[in-house]
């Protein structure tokens, strides 16, 4: 195992289409079809077949036609990425079935950051079938262009990469693990260079809308206003005390459209966008609850007619807890402090866990910062995180055998 | 006097250019020039000489070279707005000078409404030389033309009413009285038909800005967010109670900018525009320093930086005090309802005081509406509004010929 390695590949792909001074490789787009023909560079190197499926995400094959174990993560970034995220666990994990050599294979899947399309993880959602190709069509970008049409150019100009045969590739595998970076700051805080997730959050999202009434904001007396601002600024404080006081959840509120916005014009409707993070259903809909009670209350008291109506609404995935006692007792054995944690973000593992047994593991953030170029990891847990993976993937395959 | 004929013109002008429900004559636009065609019309037929200045202003002139008292109001309107805001008061101008037939002339300001330019009153302000060529060459319409062009326009189009020969004419203006109609319900609930404005607020802007850091709207924990938009909404509800407690101030946040306005992201700036109008300049002042620390300290302590910029402020306007008495008077010995009041929306009458006495009044609004079609005014108070125009119009070419 070479850590001067991982690190230099991880500035290799982090320099390959750089965003000032960050990295852009977009869902789908020449920028990840760049990073993933390096990766698939890495993956032959390595002595196995690299090999990429209809949905784009690229795999390294080993020898043999029997199951196998994998590991990785994903090569698409934000505009302005940081050099970690996705990055690191598609290093580790070529190092680590480079220094395994045996039925260990790497998955690298495509496309999970969601600025593009609104949406993310899309290549291990299609793996497993959460995704469908006319799911793809009715994703736009910006410009208008659907992610299906994207995807077909992203394959075509990855021909160079020989395409998979497997009808069913998820079949072969054995169990998966990905290592990402920490997205916020606590693994540190306790102690720890490696978190095992336990849940991932599902993303619930609502629009709140206020309708009061607009008027001159100089002839309407401040006691016979019906102003919807006011009325969207208690609920989104309200949002922010609820969400404070829960154990198990974060709420946002991440837009706000104003009308008329004028100077002149007491607001008369405002929309906010909220987005709600659980691993705790109960709460949730507790907190969703207490927002359209007392923020419907409040609203009402100022003559503004209150409604919430969801947008999106996603369960909360529980990973498999005998996988998470196994590999704390892994880390535990390779001296690797690891610590459970809950992961507020979606990521590729949380969805490949549906077909087959999947760990998802955070290398501690040195800094909390996510989704910008100042991101960062310690060495010290880049080794952990490393030492922890090759000590794990064989175990993997030897209770699958056991099973 | 009749009194019908004042409720169909009124009825005629509101019919020229419907907007859904409403009237549209923008400021400078060819409808606002049809409806100033319409009036010169009406000013011939009350036997006075129809006369257009170089700002777009429309003149009723009485026979002979000596001064005169003159009354209007304007004829523009916002889009979608009601039948009664500027209109009234210019029909009922035509309706006294043709009863009293003597040294009583009509003046009709061009471009009171501000939607169009972000700015009106900008016949009045021409007339008294408040705004000069230059500053209307910088206003721009959403389409990007300037004022000072569709001014140019405007003045072809009318091409048909004689131009005026006076370089000055507000110099032979001895008094002028503008009646419009209320805009909020205050006067009715007072018992009173007709308001006499003794000051009119001048509306001062600020733009409130709030960094803080933006965020993954999952993976950053409660507490260590530095949420822009939350300390924003602190804001928003800190202006709406300072207002509340205020005696002469009314204060609104009509405009919100969010960014990165991302349902997944933590708003990490927010820009409000807030307007305040004031007829004490202590008491505005007091709020806004107000503002600047509790919204400062507020925002500080969420780690959010807070700014507040002036944009533009206007100081009040205070009516001449002999003249609200004079016509408090006249109003007594004629049993017209009367009451003190103050103005929070800007006016002609404000604009042409600064150059001759001038009255602004307001006839008693029926329901409070202001700017949109429902807007309404009852026969009883049209009626009382145009016999003390009527009693006063005289008066003041007395009064000025006393002094």
């Amino acid at each position: 195992m070479d850590i001067q390695r991982v690190e230099s590949r991880i500035e290799e792909l982090f320099d390959l289409t750089p965003d000032p001074g960050g990295a852009k490789r977009l869902a789908y787009s020449p920028d990840e079809a760049q990073a993933m023909r390096l990766v698939a560079g890495w993956i032959e190197e390595a002595g196995l077949s690299a090999r990429l499926d209809g949905f784009g995400n690229l795999w390294g094959l080993p020898l043999g036609e029997g199951p196998f174990v994998t590991s990785g993560s994903h090569v698409d970034t934000v505009p302005n990425g940081g050099r970690h995220d996705g990055a690191l666990g598609t290093v580790l994990a070529l190092e680590a079935v480079e220094a395994l050599d045996g039925p260990f294979g790497v998955l690298v899947c495509a496309g999970e950051e969601a600025p593009r399309f609104g949406a993310g993880t899309l290549g291990s959602r299609q793996l497993v079938g959460k995704l469908t190709d006319e799911d793809l069509a009715k994703m736009r970008d910006a410009g208008g262009v659907s992610a299906l049409d994207v995807r077909a150019e992203f394959l075509e100009s990855l021909r160079d990469v020989p395409q998979l045969e497997d009808h069913d590739p998820i079949l072969r595998v054995a169990a998966h693990v990905e290592i990402h970076i920490e997205q916020r700051r606590e693994l540190k805080d306790r102690g720890a260079s490696v978190g095992i997730a336990t849940a991932v959050a599902g993303p619930a999202r609502y629009r709140l809308s206020f309708s009061g009434a607009t008027g001159h904001s100089g002839e309407t007396r401040m006691q016979e206003r019906r102003d919807a601002l006011c009325a969207g600024a208690e609920a989104i404080l309200l949002v922010e005390r609820l969400a404070r006081d829960a154990a198990s959840t974060v709420a946002t509120v991440g837009t706000v459209n104003v009308e008329p916005n004028s100077l002149t014009a007491i607001p008369g409707r405002v929309e906010l966008g909220l987005d709600v993070r659980s691993t705790d259903l109960e709460e949730r809909d507790a907190l969703m609850t207490d927002i359209a009670r007392s923020g419907g209350k409040k609203a009402h008291e100022r003559g503004v007619e209150f409604r919430s109506r969801k947008l999106s609404v996603s369960q909360p995935t529980l990973m498999d807890g005998g996988l998470v006692e196994f590999s704390e007792r892994v880390a535990l054995r390779e001296h690797v402090p690891i610590t459970r944690c809950v992961s507020y973000a979606g990521h590729d593992a949380q969805h490949l866990a549906s077909r087959v047994p999947a760990i998802l593991m955070f290398a501690a953030s040195a800094n909390g910062v996510s989704h910008a170029p100042e991101e960062d990891v310690e060495r010290r847990d880049i080794e952990k995180s490393l030492k922890l993976l090759v000590a794990l993937m064989p175990e993997l395959a030897y209770r699958r055998g056991e099973a």
